[in-house]
């Protein structure tokens, strides 16, 4: 068991509306980019899966809570954990950290494995699975 | 009870992404727009209520299912209606649309009434109601 | 020789920022959005260039200028006229409307053709040229 | 003088649109991302500029020159550079560095100052501008 993978980044002022705030759509995007990152850094980068073409990884469903406001130049930080794994798919978490450390706001993404040749079996690669186990959260 | 507003838009080439299909963070841009234009039909548009600065109306809560991949110039409907009605929030729903019909994605989102002064009441204004409760779900 | 063709949209409050102006970076997406609209109304869809994946067509250089702003809730519409045309390249010029037809922006963009293959001619197909000749700009 | 700052980003999945490529427009997002980056690096961020409302830096002109594509998941180095400094304007230069150190874009935002009152001289302050030419390019 291991402490959350961490992810940075700042609101820029093409995230905020004219009220100020992160324009709550951009929260995905900042959690598909912290998703990303986990995913390098797990071992298991989505441009090489992409590109290999063997594993298609599509979001079956993402939601969001919002709790406080995200205002331009916050810095923000992204806790990353796999909130469940199965066969042939896995669901994220991510809590959003301001540099304070309260919660601004928490996401959860579900990803299903869509085989891309009838050959291949829909199941997670045995590699993928053992990486993705290790960030299991333990609540 | 009215039958559900409907918007329409067509997917651009920079709403997909290397897979081909529509990001999923840019389907809660679509929705957000389809409930700018939901909110200017029944008379209260967003930007308006913005610039008199009374009203301000955030989401707490923000989810959507993926069923169909929404792909590069196809079209889209979404309808739109009010699926939870209070004194000081409300929650919309959306179910995107192919042109056959099918349903490829339905979302969600929920926004909180909060007073900008202390002298107004943290409550939807009458006629703001009135014309929700014209839009909602009746299922 | 035929009148501009014409595009419209709404400024979004996802288009704005925290000044509460169209953010210039959208004002590329908007244009794209045109040249979409302009390619499929003139028979050449980019979707379908695309998908037959016969004709790439890169921009190499984007520009813009910002007379006016454009705020949360304004109607704009965009003129859309070819203003070179060449064997194997073509830029499209861009004029941003406030609904009381003053300019708010112009841009431009230049596209250039990149064979997929070795074995087609990189040279624009004849009625994709003739298609594009019938929206020159004439001064 | 001194050497360029660099502000260094990633190739995400929603900066590619489906021929696999950065989505051009999205080239002035990471442009501007290095622009704040490149202002809170010389002591005056985005955000307290906006915040304190004496200067309002709207962009009057930006273009871009795409000479190589960048694909999902490459690293880019942006070098950003001040090309010209008046007395209420100033310009910024952008080049876009592959891993390997070739240019794929380059990018130029032109910047005019508003003056937000009319009590305030719609000068750069002294503090701004001495920063500014720090950075200026020396080609």
């Amino acid at each position: 068991m291991s402490a959350p993978f961490a992810h940075h980044f700042e609101i820029r002022l093409h995230d905020t509306d004219v009220a100020g705030r992160l324009f709550f759509a951009h929260l995905f995007r900042h959690a598909h980019d912290a998703y990303e990152a986990f995913m390098r850094a797990i071992g298991a980068p989505l441009d090489a899966l992409i590109r290999q073409g063997e594993l298609i990884l599509p979001l079956t469903h993402a939601e969001a809570d919002y709790r406080r406001a995200m205002c331009h130049g916050d810095r923000i930080g992204v806790e990353v954990q796999v909130l469940e794994l199965r066969q042939r798919s896995f669901s994220i978490g991510y809590r959003f950290l301001s540099e304070a450390g309260e919660v601004a706001a928490t996401a959860l993404t579900v990803h299903v494995l869509i085989a891309q040749s009838r050959s291949t079996t829909p199941e997670l690669p045995a590699d993928l699975h053992a990486a993705l186990a290790n960030h299991l959260a333990t609540n």
